[in-house]
């Protein structure tokens, strides 16, 4: 609205700009750190109505394979950045071959990109993750005896997971049996998507290790206790169950895999804790939902860590601001209702942070989270779920737990 | 950009919108609280670069006094509220008077905006403040005269006001005598401005006392130390020499003074401390610079609770996050260089918080600020000078303390 898209006007010395690819809940909370710091931030956004379009004067509409716009982009902002994963790497690449300054990095983001990638990477540095294997449509006997071939290793149920994309809005599908892993083989090799298998592990409980990083300095953020229900993160607790020992070799993983792929900008591993091990389960390279708490619950967000990541400045200190910290999310109501108009209760809740993108209320969308922090964990969780719950999100029985623990 | 400025679109229950009459760093700090609520926020700019319209998609063009503009901002929101105090209250009357939800409300905003006002509602009260008097051109003996008398009874020197406005971009003008002083009125004399007289108080230090307030509800931020220089806050800290019952005492006159005039919103009362007595000196309706602190210092800032207040939701905690917190202002170095350029060192500083505008760099121009929270209170005093001398701001010889206070 105010800045013309041909860049013309008065001339004076520009400012460092970013650029975001997406304009999601992301892209909404990386400007709401940017404009602390001064920073402009320039969209490449999908839709009009992205979630981020509102809090800035600087968007332009594309898909983020529009080679075109993204030029435009590039010519914006000094740095280019993103919101989510559903880039083309390969058209990436000549942007970075041609100069233009692409962070977390190509090759970084291929981690975040492609599952197969990603194991074959922490296999290679040695990182413990979940067992594995690439099914490969042309290999021997074809991908169902390859199926067969890993549950005679790892037993039934197994998890079948698209390694790049996804089909139908899914890339993740337990199966209990050949007859279930046969149904999904042959709706993923009709949409052509990438498979691999996983055993499917007992686990304790998962938990996301947070870092940042740019060159010569990494750091990592507290450890926090995930709960996902059918694949979906609910909520986030700082320390939840995770103990120091665990927590310390969480982070160590964490700042390996940073390392050793030379990511720029923060990181987040997920992993699973099973009878005191960890195997990492997925790494997500860029500001990440498990991180969220980092905004009153930290010193320093991940939000402006990245930035501060991503333009090459230091780092701030990821200490936390107080010793327990919840996050729930926020989910549409089945009614539809818009948790904007519910405001009123969720912001009577003592200390909840509540936080909306944006979005328009539809059903099992997620349209925000709330954070309390304190010295109680019980009392952190019990808040943020009432303000929670309040905006119309339900707690999932899942998440009931015995009395006397948080 | 994104909005057509006619509103059209397809139709869907409008969310919650606030809009803000001017566009500074006080907006833009306003859109990043906003913005975490999911409320959106349309803004009247006075010029396409004031440092809040980067910031949102939603800008519309024109002068504070505009009445077509002003039309057009309450066509898109629900509330308006303020980013500064240059506003028509006759022409915002029309508004309210026609059903315009107008925040803080025109009568609470005219303390803000006439100081003859402000004193005489003070005096009503029984709040104390400096000994005042209005001058009045077609008084007993004309304004000379009447400033001869008030220095009779409270010597010289005098401070001679403007109630309201200013001319010259000045408001405050320092006598020590008769000579001085008609300098003073014959110069306002010309430009129509008018003044009041005060006494020049012998001060200890000053403070401010933040409150924020909708019908029903009161909260009160700690009172902080506030120190200017040459008429301009330098920094702030919480608590500073504030004392416990000289902070309960200036917190009970700021909720007295919001409540008897009603606001609705965020109100700065800053007071200065006489011999351990304290007496008003300016009231701000509206976020202020006395309380930017609070945006990492206290559980809810006083941007969120003045989103919170003028669209009548229950307020947040206004509770510290850490024993002490020192916040110092970041002017246009004398080069005119951009601090924007110099955030590699401020960022350096362990645990600064810092905000830039987004605003021009030119010399004395404020253009940000940086915050430090903790436990020592010398030491996030000495934190947030350093990360502000970076940033190209020089320590005030007036600030520079004894040894062994912070």
């Amino acid at each position: 609205m105010i800045e013309r898209a041909d860049g013309s006007g008065p001339p004076r010395r520009r400012r460092r700009a970013l650029g975001v690819l997406g304009a999601g809940q992301l892209a909404r909370m990386t400007i709401e750190a940017a404009s602390t710091l001064g920073v402009p931030v320039v969209l490449l956004a999908e839709n009009p109505t992205d979630a981020a379009t509102e809090v800035t004067s600087k968007v332009l509409l594309g898909a983020p394979s529009d080679a075109g716009q993204l030029w435009a982009l590039a010519a914006r902002c000094d740095v280019i950045t993103f919101d989510h994963e559903h880039v083309d790497l390969e058209m990436l690449t000549t942007f970075e071959d041609a100069g233009v300054a692409v962070r977390p990095g190509v090759a970084a983001m291929r981690m975040g990109v492609d599952k197969a990638h990603m194991r074959a990477t922490l296999d290679t540095i040695g990182v413990p993750s979940v067992p594995h294997a690439v099914l490969d449509p042309r290999g021997a006997g074809g991908m169902a005896a390859q199926v067969e071939a890993f549950s005679e290793v790892h037993g039934w149920p197994l998890v079948v997971k698209a390694s790049r994309g996804g089909y139908d809005g899914k890339g993740v599908w337990p199966v209990s049996g050949i007859e279930e892993a046969l149904a999904v083989l042959r709706g993923a090799e009709q949409s052509g998507v990438p498979l691999m298998v996983e055993a499917f592990v007992r686990i304790d409980f998962e938990l996301s290790a947070l870092v940042v990083r740019r060159a010569g300095e990494t750091l990592a953020w507290p450890v926090v206790e995930t709960s996902q229900v059918d694949g979906v993160c609910r909520e986030v607790l700082m320390p939840g169950r995770v103990q120091p020992p665990l927590a310390a070799e969480a982070q160590a993983i964490a700042v390996r895999v940073a390392d050793a792929i030379g990511v720029v900008g923060v990181m987040a591993v997920e992993m699973f804790s099973c009878g005191g091990a960890l195997a990492v389960n997925e790494v997500a390279l860029r500001p990440h939902n498990t991180g969220h708490w980092t905004i009153e619950g930290a010193v320093t967000s991940q939000f402006e860590n990245h930035i501060r990541a991503v333009l090459d400045l230091p780092l701030g200190t990821t200490e936390p601001t107080a010793p327990h910290v919840a996050t729930v999310n926020v989910f549409g109501a089945a009614d539809g209702s818009d948790p904007m108009h519910a405001l009123e209760g969720a912001l009577a809740v003592p200390g909840a942070h509540v936080h909306l993108y944006g979005k328009e209320a539809r059903p099992g969308r997620k349209l925000g989270h709330v954070t309390v922090c304190g010295t109680d964990p019980a009392d952190v969780r019990n808040r943020a779920w009432q303000a929670a719950r309040e905006l119309g999100t339900s707690v999932p029985t899942q998440l009931l737990r015995p009395a006397g623990r948080p």
